[in-house]
């Protein structure tokens, strides 16, 4: 099913490129063109069949009736003005970032049809070279609209990421913001810490435990920093809960305080139990 | 080859049940007997062939020229002086335990040829329903000789864990425990305390990131409880590391600090590729 004439792709990477391939992949967009500062990624983009023409010049979304934005956070606010001088009015935008207040705010404020989206699939790999087809399938991606949200961005939108595989809900940004601090935000936070907490001599005796509670630690910095730096407040807060958590259990361990401790370990294992049902 | 006439297994879970299987797999022992205080949990450990015979009574014990502990800690040191009054003097004695520095200097103290081991694999799924053949192979295995060990003792289980497929490595009780404390018991108070952060109600904003980070939060609460409460100091000076860090990045946040915060997610970033190397 074709929805479009020409889809453009600002920032080719992970996120960005995997679009790209499904779009291209089930031909829901007659050209995908791709904007990146790295002439290697957009080199890339195009060996592997995500992008049809690519360029560092913004003068390539001329003509465009979508624009994803897949850049960094600090990188998109920097160059709306510049594109919505280059697109048409009638062209929609949408961006991907993990958090959602500021970002839409403000580019609401730019584009006329503009909606934000945050599809939760990703991956702690980094780059078009890590993109593949299928990636949102099943997944769940969450759109920001906000009443001034035109409506034809938000059915264009919504359309795209159904046809990606995903299942759309829609949010006020400020309570998806407060939400994915505690379910996205929290366990990078969480992550990171443990890995700089964890002396890189004993790593022989590391089990797969170790791993798997610290995959989100190899993230991007960049990225990363962009999204707590966006979502402060919610962020100190979920990390403050689960300060709290640590002295629960410290206080539990120190007192011997067995009753009080195999309640906490047992809360924990059924709170996993339903999330992973 | 047939390196024991009669093993013992007590405490037929996930790790009593994967060691007996691999036992008669490779027909290292010419008979594999099981002990639990759960007759359906012995059922099934002869029902998937990991052992000939179990019983609810130590008295099967008898005869027996290596017997492995497996069941909780506190269990272990409940049965201990009972089963030495059982099994012959030169009978090798070992238990898969977790910690071992209480432990080894209870248990070497009433067996005459004991060692402590600890066998880093495993899982955060339990019972011997979870036991598979394998489950060591390519894993490492820490021996915990002290002064008294024998060397009976040492040469017997080294060779055992050898042909499970495991490389072994001798360690001090006391290294060891504050070692696990970093690599695996810090890991699982972090699992624990993130899951109880995360309200039940955002779990369908989660994607694989959260899964992931609360794993370990599944493992069993008895058996961690043992683990930490007999290891609590070192346990306790882990966590603080792990606030620490967590107090690190909060402050470099709050005070918008990317430069510092650049530079917490890339030593974490680059600590994980070692980690995983």
């Amino acid at each position: 099913m074709t929805i479009f004439n020409k889809v453009a792709i600002v920032g080719t990477g992970l996120i960005g490129g995997s679009i790209a391939l499904d779009i291209k992949k089930k031909k829901l967009s007659r050209r995908v063109v791709g904007v990146s500062r790295h002439a290697s990624s957009l080199a890339l983009a195009k060996k592997i069949g995500a992008i049809d023409l690519g360029s560092r010049d913004l003068a390539i979304l001329k003509g465009a009736d979508l624009v994803i934005l897949a850049a960094p956070v600090e990188v998109i606010l920097k160059l709306a003005p510049r594109i919505n001088q280059i697109i048409a009015a009638e062209c929609v935008v949408t961006d991907v970032g993990s958090t959602k207040a500021e970002i839409v705010s403000k580019l609401s404020r730019i584009f006329a049809n503009y909606i934000g989206s945050h599809p939760l699939a990703g991956s702690e790999k980094r780059g078009v070279g890590n993109a593949r087809t299928g990636l949102f399938k099943d997944s769940l991606c969450i759109l920001t609209p906000v009443k001034i949200t035109s409506a034809l961005a938000l059915k264009k939108v919504r359309l795209l990421w159904q046809q990606l595989g995903a299942k759309t809900v829609l949010m006020d940004p400020q309570a998806h913001d407060k939400a994915l601090s505690f379910t996205s935000h929290l366990p990078h936070i969480s992550a990171f810490s443990l890995m700089n907490s964890v002396p890189a001599g004993l790593f022989k005796f590391a089990a797969s435990g170790l791993k798997d509670t610290t995959r989100l630690a190899s993230s991007e910095a960049q990225l990363w920093a962009d999204i707590f730096f966006t979502n402060k407040k919610n962020i100190l807060d979920a990390v403050g809960q689960m300060e709290r958590n640590l002295v629960l259990m410290k206080t539990a361990v120190r007192k011997n305080d067995r009753k009080k401790l195999i309640s906490i370990l047992k809360a924990a294992q059924k709170k996993r139990d339903k999330l992973i049902l």
